[in-house]
């Protein structure tokens, strides 16, 4: 049997298994923001979730969307859009033998972007911040894919 | 070259796998549901898909949101916002070495709490059985980010 | 140590690679496509995006919605509800010693099904063009899980 924590020996995959694990971690503190102002603000999606805040019809009045709410679903999407891609080629990437610092760069880059949009799209900071922070994050993973596809492309 | 029906061989790893097709089947599911419900309900998002259901100006009045199809939409996002963190964290939990016990507890809690949070958004059950089921899987996925970051920490 | 660049010599693994690169490459063209048609047709969702376009009230016009706009988003988000499950099962899959032949097939019907929907969704064309599409994609990513499920199930 292959040991496997010889894979995690390897210093690229770690660091990737690391900044993968915290940006994911982040993208999940969303969901608790969202039902965070959900309650707070009392604006629900579903007719079972007004219960909590009134009876009977008094309950239906909560059934709304706020503004707050939807920009923390926004956030969330975009999160979602950014670091599924992140992901399968940043994981992909990994296991093609990049240089340690080359890889770390991205890695950092990349969840530094995430978190300044997070920062930017929550506050709201004034654009270009947030429209800046999503390119960065984005050059970042389509360098790791060039660099994939140049040196392992089969198809 | 390293042959790689031996990291199958690895039993944490080949427990990861069925779990995760698994719930990836059941989300896939979900855009079945809402082809249905899209379908059965008369209830399109797009000009060219109200085509079936009549012509001309008569098609455009399907083009309308209906509660049934949104819920749908709304548990399949969760699904998403849910699966793709367990995937990723999962994944790396998994290469990381951990108990094989421990492994199979996290992956079947995990599976059993989005199956039963299906369930209670489509039924619909009373809260707070879908927010219990969100919150168990949740609880999950961070237990393995912690083990994972506690062990093998590299930024 | 491992030598990691020996599972990048398994030619399967391989051709994941370069296709999982490709289709998430092209998924993360729909943001470029979002922000391409939010500046053109003047429809943003925050308010601090509208400030390039007007000053004060004049720039809370621009905030709505605008048909093109929102069927790029649509085709993005079915995109992330397809290409999520296909990374998962496709790399599972891959790793559970398939014939190159057959994992060619599936990766490549996939991508260009894919791929096919794209275009499909955003010309638009009539259905069941984009109907079709979807539902060949889906096959393939039940295909993979169902020979993965059969040869390696572990529960």
């Amino acid at each position: 049997m292959v040991d496997l924590t010889q894979l995690m020996e390897n210093e690229v995959f770690m660091a990737f298994a690391s900044y993968a694990t915290i940006v994911l971690s982040k993208m999940m503190f969303m969901s608790t923001a969202t039902a965070f102002y959900r309650l707070t603000r009392k604006a629900f999606a579903n007719p079972e979730d007004c219960t909590g805040s009134g009876k009977g019809e008094n309950a239906k009045k909560y059934l709304r969307t706020d503004d707050r709410v939807e920009r923390v679903r926004r956030a969330h999407l975009n999160d979602l859009e950014n670091i599924v891609p992140f992901l399968g080629i940043g994981l992909l990437y990994s296991l093609s033998g990049p240089d340690l610092s080359t890889a770390l760069l991205h890695f950092r880059l990349f969840v530094g972007s995430r978190i300044y949009h997070t920062i930017a799209y929550l506050t709201p900071l004034p654009q270009p911040n947030r429209a800046l922070s999503f390119f960065l994050g984005y050059a970042v993973t389509i360098s790791m894919a060039y660099r994939l596809l140049r040196s392992k492309l089969y198809l």
